[in-house]
């Protein structure tokens, strides 16, 4: 038994610690991946952007209808750094987290949600009446 | 008395709640607040992609050479959620999260620190022995 915590987000931290290091030294691969993970998880990807730095790493993030994919990589150090944030039901950041946690291949992998935006909070706080808290509408006209 | 925890980064997760609409409802004035927020935290800002959705909310990312921040607004609901986690300890991320939090004038914040990339696991599961754990070297040679 358990019970719906009225959130508007789910927020997912992943350590991926011995991966390989010529997966995640490969800055294209790893847009990849992370591109196919949202896509995996029914998200709607926004833009992306990815750095390679010099000497080693990769940092990433995807902007998706429903928020946002993150990576960070140290190859040097076998260590991947993941955060999958979705809102909305339709959405499912473990299914992201799995879908990366197979492609990176790590000998170790932790992880743990967050809920993000507590609904009571939200209408606590805000600056006038909320009666009914929807998640962010589909994506139709980004700006 | 405390102790010092082998990490390579460092990431804060807040939660702004009451916050004015019309401060998170502008796309770009939560992209300025963002690029200064990392600016004042002393980080080193590579890109910064901010999208405005219709009818309501700002997603945005700002990555740093340090790693990023992010925020995702829900105007409607005076709700911002924002991540800031950088890596190494020249830069310190409640300097942004402090930051963020004057400009976004929320009514009530909540924020936690997670450690990420502990040094113990990544000389566990590296491929190879690891040494001396460094952070990301500064921002040279992006490509």
């Amino acid at each position: 038994m358990g019970f719906a915590l009225p959130t508007l987000g789910r927020h997912v931290l992943i350590e991926f610690y011995g991966c390989p290091s010529d997966i995640i030294e490969n800055n294209r691969l790893i847009e990849k991946y992370m591109n196919e993970a949202a896509d995996y998880a029914g998200a709607t990807i926004v833009e992306s952007v990815f750095h390679h730095f010099n000497p080693y790493g990769v940092s990433g993030a995807v902007i998706i209808a429903e928020s946002h994919l993150t990576i960070h990589t140290w190859p040097e150090y076998g260590y991947a750094s993941v955060d999958v944030y979705t809102c909305g039901d339709s959405v499912s950041p473990w299914k992201a987290a799995d879908y990366l946690g197979e492609k990176l291949q790590a000998k170790k992998t932790e992880s743990f949600e967050v809920p993000r935006g507590m609904v009571d909070k939200i209408k606590q706080y805000a600056e006038q009446d909320i009666h009914e808290v929807q998640v962010k509408p589909t994506l139709k006209g980004v700006k």
